[in-house]
């Protein structure tokens, strides 16, 4: 068996396209906000991803079939002219690390081939704590992308991500730069990483909406991150109000 | 050494062939399944395979001598001349997901060989809960199969298993399909998942008898069924004077 | 890197050689045995064997340096002219499944290379349990095999060991029978596996040394081994004694 | 995707080049000693290493951009013409003993292209304990550099590392010996393994400094390792006034 089947189901000309990654991950931000991109734009299938470095495993349609797990890549074609995009999604990541480089490898191969010069992976970084406003973090390949990235509020830290960026959306820009002469950024939305996060997909999706202008409807990832502002506010609210109780306690004891 | 090694005991000529899957896993279910199947009807050992992808062991016959771990391919020739029948079975499935996957095509590329272009896997479905008739789901590669198992009793739910079907059972149908333009169900026992379930995998051949209308006794399955129907019902005897005995304790307290 | 490197140091003519394992394994039984037989017979290496499926690992000597972690074989010609004997000796087995199996296969490719037809691998058997003392389990490839060990003392249940062998001692009978057509025996010792079991040792190796007729001076194993019996005697005594006290209690308690 | 991907930045014409390796490992002791050196000796990059076996992650410069993690080669022309070094410094050692084995291979493969035929390694020994002066210890390939590294305050022990060397450290000494018929030696300082130790690495690298004649500026390193060993004094005697105060506790029991 080759260790990644890939299926070509079309194979578009593209002009100038840029690969957008989002797999699952970190409150699976990334997922969530490609995922979303790629629905609600007019998109079209052109490659299957199929692998032994993804678990061994068929997952249910709702109808009673089921389907093999797999990565997918589908095209956008920019009505404007200036950039088309092709979007990674997936069930998994690579189970192992090696299985994380070949994947990503022959991914970048891929992209190589429809022409790919720059890549953007979304992803979440998880902070364990409630944020009101998910911050975005930015981590580029050089210079020219972390002013540019800044322009659209992404903030590029000097000290975060602390433990760097694991998984495709770091090793697409890793390899992408040392190997196949890509420049990328990756985009992550502050997420408490306790939950999925459409909140956080949300500001993660407006930076690629605005960066590329794309035409988006952002109504329905608009409501349900609204719905999880809600439960974070609630949360809060009762983690306040735990905290002030155990103040009062302790007021008595004191 | 080749990672995994085929030896072809006989090479039959069969009649569109299903292939039927039965291997180790949830209550043992399919495993008990295929055996029964393959030990009561008139089969014929075909293919042995071996694989580093197996544990590193022997086994015991009973009679001082060993066996090195293995998965069979046994055939069935069907004496009304409808489908023939090539069982999967053997001591253990692949260790690793990447052995999974390996063994799953090994194993599709010799039913390929024999003409093969329908599977049935077998398998159980753990709930945790001891049922009193367990329920057999159901999952297939198209709606036409979904339809047609259906008629057997079989239940397909739009939500389980909620976590796909992972192994053997559910790469051969994956892999199958994907790769090999086959078509094809996974048909799991529903069973507490606590112990070797023969209960379980008496419906489950119960529906393989019926589709593939085999002349199969099935007197000693059921002997086995029914000792572990009463266990069950003991079992869940205790639970519920259990259950109802801390409901008057607690009225005691209330 | 090749996975296993093979460095041949002599390649000797032997006369219809017999392979005698003895690795690293429960209570290192086959390893102080096999050691044993190599030590104090008139031995010489032939084969080295360093492998990234064993730990990367350098080991020390007690000199101030160093040697790389490997497997080894040594032949011992008979001089008596009928079975010339061939140990595989070492520091490690392979780390993992797949590891193992690479390994044992190419220890049977040259254990064949060298007109091996057939194998005795060596080992514990752990039981958890002080025995005063222990029985000698056997497992071989054919009944003719169990039957001529028998005469040696050799005991064959039904039912232990209930969970097969695992590592080389029963994959090099395993694939050794199946792959290579060479028959063999596992000698195991019964050990509790709670520590080094020279004891177990001596009685695997007094077998080994009336198979073969060998001219073996057995002092320094038995005397090893005795000091191992007295700690057992101690420990069974006080072991007895914690019991009998707690009957005791109990029986005020009572 | 090669499971090693080498990229020569530069291929300098070398005089009897030693590879002096110091990765991550315990205490960090190889890894600063090696880096200092590097840092502080005026060293050209020459190969750089990207693997499957190193984790799938990118690390953080600081400045928002970010770098896939790797290994490196610097080369260092010694002013006096005697011995040029190769120093093999990097983010990780590989991730799974294959791996190890694999590294340390290709490491040796490009070593041994520049002509090297003597290795240091440098690594840190872990004794749990807070020491008052690290003694350095060591592990060669043969006596001769036994002897003359004893010269230069090494300590060579019977017993210790009692588990031998684990790790690249280990490997590029072993595989060095055994497949490219080089010498070596592994410089160990001794640490408690809590944190990252520059004060074990200073004493490792005033070995190196002085066997090898260099001109090296120690200033900073010496500071770092001031720093720690004020903090261990502190640690010690807090830990002395910890056991006399039980002690007295335990007197007014007693």
């Amino acid at each position: 068996m080759e260790p990644i089947i890939v299926k070509y189901v079309e194979r578009p000309e593209l002009k100038d396209p840029v690969l957008i990654e989002g797999l699952p991950g970190v409150g699976n931000v990334g997922k969530i906000a490609a995922e979303y991109l790629k629905d609600n734009l007019d998109t079209k299938l052109m490659v299957e991803i199929f692998s032994k470095y993804f678990p061994p495993q068929v997952l249910m349609k709702g109808d009673g079939t089921l389907y093999l797990v797999r990565n997918q890549l589908w095209y956008y074609k920019d009505p404007k002219g200036r950039n088309d995009l092709i979007f990674l999604v997936g069930d998994y990541q690579g189970m192992s690390s090696e299985g994380q480089y070949e994947l990503s490898y022959k991914v970048l191969e891929i992209a190589k081939e429809f022409g790919v010069k720059k890549i953007f992976t979304l992803g979440g970084y998880g902070t364990g704590r409630l944020a009101d406003k998910p911050r975005i973090f930015g981590a580029a390949t050089n210079q020219e992308l972390v002013k540019e990235m800044k322009e659209y509020g992404v903030y590029f830290s000097e000290t975060e991500p602390s433990g760097g960026i694991v998984g495709a959306a770091g090793l697409l820009l890793g390899l992408g730069m040392e190997i196949f002469g890509m420049e990328g950024v990756c985009i992550m939305g502050e997420t408490s990483g306790y939950f999925s996060d459409p909140r956080s997909a949300y500001f993660v999706v407006q930076i690629v909406k605005e960066y590329f202008d794309l035409d988006l409807d952002m109504e329905e990832l608009k409501f349900r991150s609204e719905e999880i502002g809600e439960i974070t506010s609630q949360l809060k609210e009762e983690e306040m109000k735990q905290e002030s109780e155990q103040r009062e306690d302790l007021g008595y004891i004191g």
